[in-house]
Order: C-alpha cells, then structure tokens, then sequence
C-alpha cells in the first residue's frame, strides 16, 4: 500500500468516529474546527514531505519488517545512522511548521516497545513481542499515525498506584477475559492525541508488584469504545478563531494536547504489550523516555532555526541588523541552538542495538539533550524578545490595519493611521513587518510558545527527570577512580 | 482638596471625552470594556492603597510646593529616603496588582520635567519651571494620573528627526502661534495612556540644532481636541471577554498600551516646557529614563513576589513542595528577585539632589537595575514553569470544568470528569488548582507575561541603552589608574 | 591616644610575641618574611587612610562609647548610614589593595558581639556587655587591629560538637578558673590572624544544651601563651619570595589564612563575652555572618574595580580596546559589579537598630548580596581571561626578559628577543604590558584568585548557608497569600 | 617500524639538539628538569597508551598512505567514524593525565595540511601535496611527534603582515633559494614544541597578495639551526621544582608552552606546504582551528571527568557527600561536560570527505563545540571550588604535615596538628584529604588551570573568532525564508 497523501491523511480523520470535547462540549466537525485544525495540518505535513523526492532519504525508510518503503515515523531504527536521520527529519519537520508536529510520539512508542516486548517475551514466555510486529506492520503499511501515551493524572504522588483512593489515578486493567482485558483511566497533557488513527498506551512510572493491573501496555485505536478526549486550553488559543490570518502568528500550523479518557475500553488480546509483567513497566518507561528526549534534539532545533530568523528579519524590518549587539544576539542564539542540535546528533551517534535488533540512544547523552532544552528555548525566545522590540506586544489588531473608520482631521482612517505610524524599514511592507512581530509574539508568548516553551520543559519528562538519569548514568565512581589515579591516591 | 478614591478616579475617567479605538472601531464605553478594565483597575488600586492607613507613609507625602497631603505618584522627591519610598511603594503596587499600574510613568516624568525645566530657565531665561510647578499644583491638588509619553515611532533609525520622509515620524511643532503651538505626531507603546487624565510629553532623543522643532514638551488633556489612541494587542487578549474568571488568570488587573495620535493639537503657552532648546533635550531623555529605570526595582519585584507565591502554592497543590529541588528553585526565584530590589533600593539611596532640589537617583546604579530587570524576570518564569508543570498550558476550559454534558459510560459529566483526573492535593479544590495553574499561564505565556517579561525588557529603554549608559557611567579610565597604581605602572 | 599610623602598626607588630610556623618551622622574622608582608601591607593601608583627610569620612567616626575619633574598623555602626559608609571604605581599600585587607572581620565581630551580649545579659544577668564595652574602648583607644574567629574544624559535620570523638574539633572550655577559663581548639582558614593584635573568638554554629563548654566567646591577645599558628598555602605563594617584583603580579599586597591554634589558653573573666549560654550561640552566629555577607558586596567590589580596570588596560595595549565585543566585556563586567555593590549598598541602607542600639544589616538582602559574590567574580575573572589573552599564562619570565644571554644568530639576547616579539600596542612599553598580564595572572589563576574567588564563595559561609538564610528570610507564606489574593483563592 | 613505547619517546628526545630557555638561560638537561618533565610525561601518555591492547582501536590506526598499522595522532581521518574515535582518543588522554597532552596540534595540522595542499596543487599545480605525503609517511613509520606551528606574535593588529614595522611579526621568507628558502619570525604560546620531533608551521590568518612572502607553510626539525624556544610560565609553576609530590597537586603530568623563534631556518623544498599561494592561507587556518575547535570537545571533557570525580572524592572526604544541594551540582558539573562531548561527538560524527580524501568536521558545530568549551569549564571549576571548600586554598604545606616540630604544650609537631585538625572524614586518611585538595587547587588556581581554563579559552581560537565563524557559518539567510514562510511573508 503506497504512503498516504496529506489530505488522504486528513480525510482518514474524518471517516473515524473520535469524540472531542471542547468548551463543555462534544464538536461535531472536529477535523475542520479552527483551533484544532492548525494542529492537523502539522501531523499532515509529515505525510506531505514524505511525498516530496528531495525529502525522501530523511523522510522514508525500508521497514526491517516487511521490507517496505514506509514512512520514517512508523520505523525501527536499524543503525546509529538511522537515529541521525530521525533527529534531522524531526528538524526538518520543526522547521517547516514552527510547531509540534505530534507524530514523534508514536515513533518513540514503537521502538520502546519493539525491544521492551523482546526482553519480556524472552523472560516471561509471553507473545508481546509477535502482537506488537503484526500491529506494526499493519501501522506500517497503512502509513497510521499512532499517538504513544504516558502520562497518569498520578493522583497523590506519594503513594504507589496500588495505593491510590482512586485507582484510575493510573490505566489500569478492570476486567480480565479470555479475549482480552478491559482498562479505565486516563492520561494528562496527551500531545497529538486527536490526530492520531491509534494509540499506544504504556505506563507511566517503574512499578512494584502489588502494582500488577496498572503494568499494562496496548494499542488502541482513536474511536474506540469509551474512549474520549478533552481538548486542552493554549494561551491565546481562540485567536485561532478570529477573522483574518496575522494576528494568529502561525496561521498554518500549531500543537495540541488534550485528556484522554479511558472509559472501560476493551483491548483484544492481539493488541496487548504488557499485561502484569510489572518488573519492565520501568524498562518501557525509561526507553520510551530516552527516544522522547533525543526527539527534542531535533524538533525544537528546527523551530529555533524559525525563530532565528524571525528574529533577524525583525531587526531587518527595524532597521537596526547591522548594529553589533543585533548580530551578536543572532549569533547567540544560533550558537545555543546548535547546541542543542549537537546533543541530538551525539546521543544518536552513540546509539546501539538492543536485544531487539532495533537502535537505541546513549542515554545519559539523551538526558543530557533534553535538560539542554528545558533551558535554551527560554534564552532563545528572551533575545528573540530583545530584538524584535516592544511592538511584538504593543501593536493594533489586524483588524485596525485594515480598518476604515475614520479618526483623522483630514479624514485619515484607522487602517491609514496604523500604516503610517508602524511603517517598516524602506522596501518592507507594514504588513510584513506585522506578520514578523506577530509570529514572534506568538512563539514567545501566544499558543506557540506552549510548544516550544513548556512543552520544552515539561515534554518527555521535567527537568528533574534527567537529572535523576544523569546522575544515574555519570558513573560517579569511575571518575572518582581516574582522579585517584591522578592524584595519587590509592584505593 | 482631598485625595480621590478609586470610585473617585473610575468615575472621573467617564467624565473626560477620550477617544479610544480597538478593533477598527471607536469604542463608546471604554470604561467598562473587560479588555481596558483590568488596567483601570490597577491605576484606581494606586488610589486605594493611598486611603488605606497603614500604607500612608509609602503611598501619600508632603508637598514640596504646597505643603499638602498628596498621593506619592504625584510627589516631587525630596529625599534620597524618597527616592527609597517611590520604591517601595511601587513593590506594594506590584504585590496588589502582580500587574502594570501605569502612575508611575507621570511620576517619574515630573521629576524629570521639573528639574530640566529649572535649567533651561537658568541658561534661556524661559518661565518653563514656573509654567510646570502650576501644572504641578493643579496635579497634586486634584490627584490626578498624569501619563508621561516618550517613545515616537522614529521611522528610519538611521536619520535625525528632521531628515525622516515623514516628519510626524517624532512629534513636533508644526504651527507657532502667540498664545501656544500646534503639535503632530504620535508616541507607540504607550502605558497607561488611556486612563490618564492628562500626558506629559517628551521628546525620545537627544538632538541637534536642526531638530528644533522636534525638541518639545508639554502637558495636554486626555481628552485634547486632535488626541486619540489605538488600543494594542495583547497576548490572550480577548479571554478577558469570555465569561468566567478563572481562564483569564488575573480577573481583575493587567496592563494597557496604545499609539497615542497627535493630529494638530493645540498646546496652550503654560503647559509647553520646551520649545526648541534643542540642547535640553538629551537631559530631559537621560533623566526620565533614569528614574523609570529605578521604577522597575520597584514594580516588576513586587510581581515577583506574586509569581513566586503561586509557584510554592502550585507545588503544595500538586503535591510536591518538599522535594528538595523545588525548594531550591524557590529560593533562586527569591534570591534573583531580591537582587533587583536590591539595585532599585542602591540606586535610589545613592540618590542626589538635582540643581532644582529635587532627588534623582544614581544613574550608574539605576541603569544597573534595568540592565537585570531585563533577565531575571525571565529567569524567575522559567522557574515558575519548572514548578508549575505542564498542567499550566493543557488544562481545559473552566467551561469544561462547569459542564454537565454527559460524556461518561455511567453518565459522568465533562465537569466531573475533570474534576476527578486534574484533583490537587488533598485538601485543596481542583478549582484553586485550576485557579493557579491559569494565573501562572498568565504570567508567563498569557497577558500578564506582556508586562512581567516584554516591558521588562524594553520598558524604560531596551537592554543596549543601559549598556551605552553603563560604560558611559562607569569611570573605565578611573578603573585603569587603580589598576596601574597596583600593577606598578607610571602613568 | 591618636589613630597609628600605617608604620605604627607596623612596628607594633614587631612588639608581639606571634608563633608563626610554616613550610614545618617556625618563623623569626615574619613581619618581614616576603610570603607575608604583601598581607601586613593591606591591614597597614587601613592606618594609612585613615590618616589622608579625603577619605576622613569614610575611613573615621566618633566613638560611641567615647566620643572620640577612631577608625571606622573599631567602629559601632550608629545608622544606616553608616553601614553604608562601612561598604564605601570596603570598596575603597579594595580598590587600593586589589586584595583581602582582612581588618573587617574585627568590625563585624565588634558589632555582631555587642549587640549580642546586650541581650544575652538582659536575659541571663551576665556582665558580658560591660566587658565587651571596655575591651572595645581599649581597642578604640589603642586602633587596634582585631580579627574575629569562627570556623572551626568540624571533625564529623553530622556530630554535634560534644558528640566528636576529638572535642578540640570545636573550640571549648577545659577548665574554669575562678578568675577565668582555660580553652582549647582551634580555628581554620582564619583571615588576618597573624597581622592581628587580638582576636575575638566566636562560636561557629548554634548549639544545643549538651554543647554547653563549646558555647563560649573571648578576646584574647594574639601572642597569648598556647595561641600559634601555622601559615597556610596560596597558588603561586613562593613567587613572592623571587627576586624582581613583576611576575608576582600585586608586588605589594595579598591576603593571608592561617590555622590557629589554643593550646590551654587562658581567658581572664574580663574578657569573656559567652560562657554556656548556648542558647545564643547561634544569635552571635547569625549575626556576624550577617555583617560579613555585607562585607563582601563592598570589598569584592573594590578588587573587581581593579580587575575591570586591568582588563581595559590590558585591551588597550593588546590594540584591541575599540572592538565592540570587548567594549561589551567591559561592560558586563562592570554591571556584574555594580550589581554587587548595589546589593552591599541596599542591605546596608535597610538596616535597622538592635536592642543595644548599634545597626545591623537587613539579612535577607545582606544573603542575596553573598550569593551574588559567589558567582560574580568567577564570571567577572572568566571575561578577564577572555580579554587578556592566552599571553596571561604563556609569558617568558622576569629574567628572560632581563635576560642577557645571548640567543639570536646576531648576537640578540634573550631579553632583547622576548621585547621584541612580546612588544605591546605602540606608546606603551613591553614592562607595562608583562606588568598587567602578571597582574591579571595574579587575580584570575595565582595568589590573588585566592582571595578574590575562593574566599568569594566560601568566605563569610558557603554558597548553601546563604540558600538557607534566603529560605529562611524569604517569607514564602506572605508569598503564597498574595498569589491568592490575586488568584481568587480564599484561604 | 614499530610503534615507539614511552620511554622510547623519552629516550628520543634525548637525542635532539632542542635550544629551551628559561629564567634568562640555556637547560642543559630539559628533559629531566622538573618543570618540563610532566609535560613530556603526557606525551609519553600517547605513546604508552597505543602499547595497551585494550585501547587499540582508539589508540591506532591503519595509515591511509602505507596500510600500516601507526599512532591514531599520525592519522589522517578515513570516515566519519574516525573523526568520532579522535575525539574519543583525546577524552581517554584527558582522563589519563588531566592535562593537555600537546600531540593533538599536529594531529589536526596533518589533517589541515593534507587537504588544503591538494587544493593548491589543484590550482596552481604546485607539488605541495606529494611533499607533504612523504613527510607524513616518515612522521607515522617513525611515530614521531610533530607540533602544528599557528600563532604569530601579529604585532600591531590593525595592520596587515606586510604593513608591519618589524617584519618578524609574522613568519616570512626572507630568503628564496634553488634548494629552499630561508625564514624568519616566531609563534607564542606555542603548545608542546620543546616536546615535539618535528613542527609543521603555518600562517595564522587569511592573507592579500601583498602578504606573499608570509603565506608559508613547511616542516621542520625541532633542533634545526637558527630554531629555539623561550619557555612560558604558568601560575604555581615553582611548585613542580619542590620537594615532596602533594602540594604540587598533579605530580606527574602537566602542559607547557614556549615562544619558539625562527632566526634564519632554513626549510628544504621538501619540506614545503605553502610558498606565497597567498590566497590559501585563509583555507589552511579554517581547516586547522576546525580541526583544532573539535579536539576540545574530547581532551577537556576528559579532563573534566577528572575534576569531577575529584570533586565527588571531596565531598566524601569532607563527610557532605549525601547533602541534595552536592548531588545536585556532581550532576551539573556532567551534564556541562557531556554538553562540550556532545557536541565533540556531533561536528565528528557530521563530519565530510574533503577533495584530497581525508574527513573534515562539520565547521559550524566545531565552532559551537569551542565557544561552549570557553564557557563550561570555568563553571567545572566554580562548583568544584564550591564543593571541595575553602580548605583548598587554605591548608598548611605538605612539608607542615611532616614536620616533627614540636609546637604544642603537650610536645605536639606541626605535623601532629596539622593531621588532628585536618582529618577526613572517618576512614579516609588526611594525607588522602590533602591530596585532592592540591589537586583541585591545581586545577581550579594553579598550573592545571592553565590548560583547564585559560586554554580552554584562547586555544584554538578566542571566543570571538568562534562567533565570527557562527555568524558565517549559520545560514541566516536560509533562516529568515524559513520564517518568511511560516509568517506567510512573500519574497
């Protein structure tokens, strides 16, 4: 089966009976609605560059499954090159949208799971490993776009899920069947979950044995029985839902995060990964954790690049880009997101092959990537800030460009007034410059600044996450041992 | 005549014609409108706190003129214990508000005017100062929020004033009659403009003897026949239409900017205090900006005192206030907000009198605070967002939190169901969570962030003007004796 | 008696019966001993200016408890003001020593004691505050220089003092005597010990009942018998002991630490000021470092002055002074200063009287101010290096440069070689640019680093003693109850 | 031929005729002098290192030019992969000596020289490139090391190489003879010369066709007539020349640096690279700092790792190890270091073939790599000094804790005292304790420092010639279309 078009992809959502609530409110046309569409649009471009020949190498790959071009967001990497290529698709992908494009999350899923199910097929007896190759290559062939979800509301965080006075604090198994299990919960903050055709459930936490019914993993799809979703509020989201397209910043794209809700939902046997095996909810957790953290290597990278220059066309646009301290904050910024870029690249190089036979990432340099974007970001968007000066934040409404109404003593209306006064740099138009202030205002402060900002510090694990990694992963004791050495210290 | 209550002060702005435009449209009452509101209520909190007894020393004083009892934003400094007090009465303001209060524009514009005016009339032999200290009078005597107005859109930066295509580009004199003049021009990302009662204006630059015409100030009504504002964008702007009050995060306060137009308005001869000193221009400028620089060790502290408080809260709501590493950030969040009131309580007790008796503050020190206003407030929202967690930007609609659409298999609502997976700590409401979580969207990606980061960084002057004025300041020839005399180098 | 002069001192140092051991002997002639001198000469510069009548105001004040003149480092500080001026002498000396001139530890024992034996005595009826007020007129009367002891070894740091299985590891009480006590112990890292007349020993943490013979705070004359110390090391200590005087980098000044010992030491009742009552040991404590945190926001200050000084001139006869990157060094570092001695500045202005009716600092900011000096400098000498160039640790020697050996094919000497590849900018003389490469050697890596990095973060308490103290002083109650007030959360 | 062992290296040198000068006069025996020996110890590191089986494949390499087996650091880099071991050769050697172990400069000289020589020879149909080769081919069957020659004195930066005063300020021809030319001039700070077989010298800065006679590039012999070196010093260098093996910190290994003077060498044709081909002066800089720029992302990182388990050691040793805020910085203090390794890692692992074959970095993150090397260890060290105490700077001398005079009253040595007060934590010897304090003195103040941080900084490169590379190297162009398209901006 060839690879979906970007409006085959979109059609696909249509014909699915997914439940969005929004506003206290079921939405009929979800698929076309203004503040979730931009969102659609992203997960679609990932269809749309893997249809375009100068794309193809970073965008598409050979399944090891099945031997078949598919696109790379359904793949198993096979080599250190091939964790390279996802860093530079998802760059690709950041640069092209600005924005969280969702469709990582699936990917990170099926290689946490691939190799996890081996290690516990090996150990346990079990067939998770055989369920999850059918899915995938049915993934695979049907080019699906498949959400991984993670994060339990938790409840109390001092208590074990077993010991929650809710259970659904965490997915959990209700019922066992000879056919399958039927599961409750919910997970929080979910990235592209609307979007997605199916989902891939996994735990959230290592587990301990009285937390066996809430060791589950399974895939899902989207529409299924009693499962719905509540859409999340942006900052400045309903701007989405203005007339006119400058206001909005990004008026194509965007990102998405809703509450998924597990409601008895029946999962066949077939679909489950994980069911009791509580000792590998940790191992799930921390690989799928250790791809998602490569991922921000690669995405943000790319929306950095956009945000560089928007910044330098404001200062074109200002007319100030010659000044010194202009190019030296461009050249900051540059050098921070290059940074960032590095640590993608390098915990990919560094990768090696699971039991699996998939590739897996250098974890503490994945840790290390990651807490390198809870911080990056922010200075990126502060001198990004710096540059574009107050008008990012002070400046009439699109509306008012156009408007005409007249204020003026000799009949200058609104529109002319705003013209006039917010005029660019000779040879700009006053439009072009509105369209970089409000990009920029939008990704430092508006809807998209949740992406490239919380979604930087929070996505794939807190910043304390990774140093709880790092610390694990530094081999503290080896180098107290080479300063010994040195030192002259015997053991 | 007594100080005015902030019924007084609301009421009175109903009173005055101004002309407000948003949206591409006049706006006929803009007092009530819940995008300006907010912002009234702020300056009307200026009001408030000053009839309030146990702030009567921070938020009233002595008139230096009259000998009455005044509110301080009206108040000349008399002291560098002044100096002190302006600030602290500004941190009050920015715990009360955790907004913009707009006053302290005006004040710090008649510390400016006041001493200028004195030595022009020294070295010209204008009545400038006499003309300002009755305008003085009639301000402090009424109480009223006098804005004061610097930034004019400046068109090509890299041309004086009198060579821009456009001449309207810096406000200016466009007609010198016997009993006053007649000025054109605009001034952009202007505080507070709206609820004033009456602007000071002031030239943006230092200039030349061929910008004659552009070296002007003056002090005009509101309400001035030829004077209108466009009401600027904000961030989420428009959720302070929705119904509701928890999603717009600070129900009742924010901040305002607008283009204020002068189309021909004409200036009486006793409200000019400059016309054509072209070399008093550069003091006017350096003087403002100083004190306003001081402002920000007052105000944007205060907030960070609010943004500090709902970080601890959302940490003890989510559960996780002992973890040593939030306790940590906390007290970074402290140390770094404490270090710019620091530079705004140095500054200030380094203050000295002007030639006109008045205090100003110590203009090295005062740049100083700027220059870290200009970071760590960004810093200090990382730290929030760290604290926070991603809830703080995926949490749905109040909407959804109130609904009693049934979206559950056993007929739970969207409003139960949101209430059950986004419960806080125990003992606390989901809807003080929810009531948290949006007042730090707020602050950190929503309306509030537009006052609490992008006027940190460019109110008062972006950060490369406290630079020029730093090296300006900071006696680098001086420093290189000191180095010589230890270092054994004869001059 | 009239203030010493900077000889006087000098000589009066000769008089004492100091014990001075190092590299394992003792010394006979330390005064003169070259590792040392360079740290008499800074105490001595406290004399010196105390005699030049332009900084009169700064380095005098009336007496107390006399009403005579004195040094303002015997000084009980009367008024904020005075606290303020204590920073501006701080910043003055360092600004003439580019060194540690260790006299401030006196003065912020002096006031830290005072104030607390007042309330030690109205609660337990001791006669602690009489004795201090005599032993303090003496040291008034006489200018001596006094040095206040803290620090204690520690032994075990998770062991209460009487808990160690050493108990000299905290100074304590070995015997009482009806005429006074017998101590032993001793005190590391001390500052200044050995150019001091007498010490003021103090207790170095609070303490519980049992560690009431550790509970304990004297004065005792530096050559009492069983007092001595022994000398402890510096980077680049022995370049001081070269001939020439350029390659040592501050020919002139340094600091100095040393371990001191008490040996069975006996204390007359007179001059004891704690004696069991542990219940205020950590009142004396907090104190002290309370004024020794403000310290630093004056002294650091002045050394950066030089440093920024030096850099510049290094820039200059580098040729490189007119590039804008190293303008904007400049700058930085110039700001990173100021900052800190806006913080100096504003603990000090915000004092306030203790019941003994001396001031004392604000704590939370005189915290803020420490914090600041533990990662200031480090930033500031980093930006030095920057600016220096890599010629700062690459430089031929003194004697290379002196150097007549031959080297060259026509007869060109080693000096004649290294003046003519190491020539400075033209106009300056390759002596003057080796001089200020040595120096800033010297303050960035060598003897001088010591003092104005290390003894930075760990002088006056350690980076996490002031976290504490932010913690403590922070008022995150009073935080969280704005954030609610603002939120919509009732209590 | 075979691999040489260490001492064979050692035993090499012995052999050559090198001139090194230092404190104004000739070294009969430099190899063995005291301060010079540990950096010929790091370079015997390179050696001993390639004997251990367990590091063969990082340590060597099958040449390109012979198929021999041959010292990675006589390599020229075959793949990508190649790239990424060179750099993790050097954090193996960084780890090994904590130092700079100088044979990495020649390394990226061969690198550098080989490609650039192909493209001259390309164009201008020199022979350049077969010189080299057969120079190579000598340098790897001999396994010598060769020092890569950069940095000119430059004199008066305003001015070009010709426009000079004294035309030594730039290695130049003076004359050209059938057989080869004659030259003249000197390289400062300079790394590793006096430990070098051979030295490739190379212009320092792109050139005009009037600096003709100083685009010059050629091997030659370290004890070549008319070639000798003036040794540099570094801060605490003395120490090294001490009794004892503790204070001096890092006893065995250390850097060095020395100016090295051309009086009249004269270079054979064969051993010409470059011979006024002016305009590829600019190629053969850009290539060696790339290289060069890429070595710090794996020697410091090594050295880093030292100095972190060093800091662990001390925190142990202090008896703090467990306290949250120690932990927390040990994992600052990786996650900076395997920051720097990363992006070592990633501009290798980008790396590309040039025209002649070999693999070069990707330039603009080698660029990054350094900029953030000038950066991060500075850090290392500020939170080593925060964890290590102030005892570091502080502690007696080594000759103190094996003096057995007597100074107590009970007979007590200094040494006695000494071990008493300044004991470990339970378990840990004080001899241990001091041991790690010197050599994190060492590190953070003293000669190590030197190449920690001062290198770190000027190597390869200051900071300002990575941004100028950034700046050229970062595509803004293509960035601001990128952001054009996302703001619906047309070109």
């Amino acid at each position: 089966m060839a690879l979906m078009t970007a409006k085959e992809y979109i059609d696909s959502l249509r014909k699915l009976n997914t439940r969005v609530y929004m506003f206290g409110e079921k939405l009929d046309n979800w698929v076309d609605h203004p503040m979730i569409r931009p969102s659609i649009n992203c997960v679609a471009m990932t269809y749309a560059l893997a249809q375009d020949p100068q794309y193809e190498d970073l965008m598409t790959a050979t399944s090891s499954l099945t031997g078949r071009r598919i696109n790379r967001f359904t793949h198993l990497h096979q080599s250190a090159d091939d964790l390279v290529k996802k860093v530079k698709m998802q760059r690709l992908l950041g640069q092209k949208t600005a924005s969280c494009f969702q469709r990582c999350v699936g990917m990170d899923a099926f290689n946490a799971v691939y190799s996890t199910t081996y290690e516990i097929d090996e150990k346990c007896g079990t067939s998770y490993h055989e369920n999850f190759k059918k899915f995938l290559v049915y993934v695979q062939d049907n080019d699906l776009t498949v959400d991984g979800a993670m994060t339990d509301p938790k409840g109390d965080r001092s208590k074990a899920p077993h010991e929650q006075t809710d259970p659904d604090m965490y997915v959990h198994v209700v019922e066992r069947r000879d056919d399958g299990i039927v599961v409750c919960g919910a997970k929080c903050h979910q990235t592209g979950s609307i979007n997605s055709h199916w989902h891939i459930f996994m735990p959230t936490i290592a587990m301990g044995e009285a937390d066996r019914d809430y060791a589950v993993s399974f895939a899902c799809p989207t529409d299924a029985d009693g499962l719905y979703m509540i859409y999340g509020r942006q900052s400045c989201d309903t701007r989405k839902m203005e007339d006119g397209c400058i206001d909005v910043g990004n008026a194509k794209f965007g990102g998405q995060e809703a509450l998924v809700v597990l409601d008895h939902v029946f999962i066949p046997n077939e679909y489950i990964f994980l069911n009791g095996e509580y000792e590998f909810a940790g191992m799930m957790v921390e690989r799928f954790a250790g791809y998602h953290r490569q991922s921000y290597g690669g995405c943000k990278v790319g929306v950095g690049d956009v945000v560089i220059g928007a910044a330098a066309l404001a200062a074109e646009y200002n007319g100030v880009e010659k000044a010194s301290h202009i190019k030296d904050k461009l050249i900051e910024m540059t050098h921070l997101n290059e940074t960032l870029y590095s640590c993608g690249i390098a915990c990919s190089c560094e990768g090696c092959p699971t039991k699996a036979g998939n590739y897996q990432i250098d974890l503490l340099l994945a840790n290390v990537c990651k807490q390198n974007v809870t911080r990056f970001p922010y200075e990126i968007v502060r001198l990004a800030e710096d540059i574009a000066g107050g008008l990012m934040v002070t400046m009439p409404s699109e509306k008012d460009f156009l408007s005409d109404t007249v204020v003026g003593r000799e009949g200058e209306t609104i529109g002319e007034i705003c013209n006039k006064y917010f005029g660019a740099h000779e040879g700009v138009s006053t439009e072009d410059r509105q369209r970089i202030m409000r990009f920029l205002e939008n990704m430092c402060l508006g809807a998209a600044a949740v992406g490239y900002r919380t979604e930087s510090m929070h996505g794939a694990g807190s910043p304390q996450a990774q140093r709880v990694m790092i610390a694990r992963q530094g081999n503290i004791q080896g180098k107290k041992k080479l300063a010994k050495n040195i030192a002259g210290i015997k053991e």
